[in-house]
């Protein structure tokens, strides 16, 4: 006879704390999710380049993939038949989607928003489609990831005028998509938009967190404000939203503002940069990002960082990635994304290590030294 | 204190046969290469889109790089400095170079041959360069891979009236290369060429038997003649090349060439097939080649092979592979090229124990019917 003991679905527990920054563990039906956590991004249901045994080797322990794209190629329908994005892309560890409402503002170039949902043009076809919250929750409850999101809507923070009307479409949004929800094995996130105004903010982190959601997702940063604005949404959504739930922000990033954002009370983090920064060449690294293109590395016999426990760093010098990059062979992508992902997860892993041993405040500013000259957004 | 054993270097020992069929044992400075082997083929010192780590996992022992590549870039100097080829690509197993020869011949579209060398332009950047046989050998001895090739010529099989020349030219500079070779830790194999002519091929494996090789390479083949005159010079050049050294038939193949070169006595295999296919999406399988991009495979939850151990067929459907190609992401390239690889490994691997089974002439027709449909040494 087994004895199955059945954990509540979706408990935060928090472990220790330091400040506002936490180490915590969030249980979901594919494994329990120790926090904070960096997610690499899996777009299209692959972290681009890497096998799922790769990802899972440089200790990933969740993956996000993107709802627009899966629903437009190859289908969430099809996903479903194959029995879901777990089995589809072969990652047996947490997933989380978004709601697609972020691409359907910014790929797709949405054609017309209503109170209802979204009409908006395919980035891969040209066909249309129309995106509402209710059809947002079915398209994520077919791919049938662990952690889910409302569907949203993601303003310019520079366009202030607007900024109040997507934020109460998006409250509105936020009680359809939990009415409409039915699996029980999925966390419903609600997210907090307002762009970088406080009392919008604070609204919103209000009404947010009135409702029934089991983690809350900070939307709308890192799309075009500055880092101080961010850092101040940070600092006031840390003394508005519950603490007895996981917070996420949503496409961030850079080490910095990782170290920031968990000082601030963030528990998850997803960005592209380090795989997309691999696709242009450039590694993170104490010296500041490098480009590995660069003749100067033509003769370096050093790793790209020699403290660096990675596949890549352990193996290969920056002589043999620069003559990759220069042969034109994609395994230069594929290292670097090795490199990349793995530096920001073992940053998470330290800082959480940190947390719990409450050294968490005194080692900042050592990791922000290590880390300065890496603080970049965007790949030059 | 520590015993250490010190075995001849490149002893190679014959542990079965049947009829031509050898398994055989050859001792590298980088380990014992169990034969028939398949080498994987990394030109430019990496297995196309795969890690050091994957090939291995796919069970390759012996790989090959290009001397012709790596002289133009990153250059020989170069690797020697960081250590040499296996430090540089990181594979600790034994490596096989080839001497140039055919790359000059046919990439860089030889400008002038004369006695001496070769005169060529680069296919990089159009600069000019010279090759003799001594050239030849202080490259490859400057990349320092376990077995090297003699420089040789290898001529159109169609060109009739040209083969003699060029197989003289061979001859005299398989001499030269002996003469020039310093070290001793690399095993030198001479090329037999003379086309699809019996007297020729025929004189030119007697001539190279002649001299002090330690291994015998088959060049001038799966470069334009039949397939029935492939198998026809290999059954001729069974009866002539010495039992006693490994034999090396270069750049062939596909599945059907593997188990009929076996026959005629092959011990090393090398070819780019299964890595090029994986680039246009096709597969091996016993249905013979499948294009993964095909339509008809867009909800096949199948692997490529249900018999098949490779890592892709064991965790990811046709469906998914065919996702991948659709979506343009390039982990489709690596999972194919690992099934492929595999595919050819495990052939090998299959008929080596065959042959130490004593069943290998039994089992001949079974593979030659699982793999039938895979004879095209080109992607369509």
């Amino acid at each position: 006879m087994t004895f199955r003991y059945n954990r509540p679905m979706f408990e935060y527990k928090i472990l220790a704390s330091q400040g506002r920054a936490r180490a915590g563990a969030f249980s979901t039906p594919h494994g329990e999710l120790a926090t904070p956590v960096f997610a690499p991004v899996g777009t299209q249901a692959t972290v681009k380049v890497l096998t799922p045994a790769q990802v899972e080797e440089l200790g990933a322990t969740l993956v996000l993939a993107n709802t627009y794209h899966l629903y437009l190629r190859p289908g969430d329908e099809l996903v479903r038949e194959m029995g879901g994005l777990h089995q589809f892309m072969q990652w047996p560890h947490p997933i989380l989607t978004d709601s697609g409402g972020f691409q359907v503002f910014s790929l797709a170039q949405a054609r017309k928003v209503e109170k209802d949902g979204v009409t908006f043009k395919s980035h891969v076809d040209g066909s249309m489609h129309y995106f509402t919250p209710e059809k947002s929750i079915a398209i994520q409850e077919n791919l049938g990831a662990d952690i889910i999101m409302a569907f949203d809507e993601c303003a310019n923070p520079n366009d202030r005028a607007y900024i109040p009307k997507a934020m109460e479409r998006t409250h509105r949004w936020a009680e359809r998509c939990l009415a409409s929800k039915t699996r029980t094995d999925q966390a419903l996130f609600g997210i907090v938009q307002g762009g970088v105004e406080p009392d919008l903010r604070t609204a919103s982190a209000k009404f947010i967190s009135s409702l029934p959601f089991p983690g809350i997702a900070i939307g709308g940063l890192s799309v075009g404000e500055s880092k101080a604005e961010m850092y101040a949404t940070l600092d006031l959504l840390g003394g508005i939203l519950p603490e007895d739930k996981p917070r996420y922000l949503m496409g961030v990033g850079t080490p910095e503002d990782l170290i920031e954002g968990v000082r601030r009370g963030v528990d998850i983090f997803d960005c592209v940069l380090p795989t997309r920064l691999a696709r242009h060449h450039a590694a993170f690294s104490p010296e500041g990002r490098l480009n590995l293109m660069n003749a100067t590395f033509s003769h370096d016999p050093r790793p790209i960082d020699a403290t660096c426990t990675c596949y890549t760093c352990w193996k290969f010098t920056r002589a043999y990635l620069r003559h990759l990059i220069s042969a034109k062979e994609l395994l230069a992508g594929t290292l670097l994304s090795i490199h990349n992902l793995h530096a920001l997860i073992r940053l998470m892993g330290n800082i959480r290590a940190a947390i719990i041993a409450g050294t968490f405040e005194a080692q900042v500013p050592d990791w922000q030294r290590q880390w300065r000259g890496n603080a970049e957004r965007e790949p030059k």
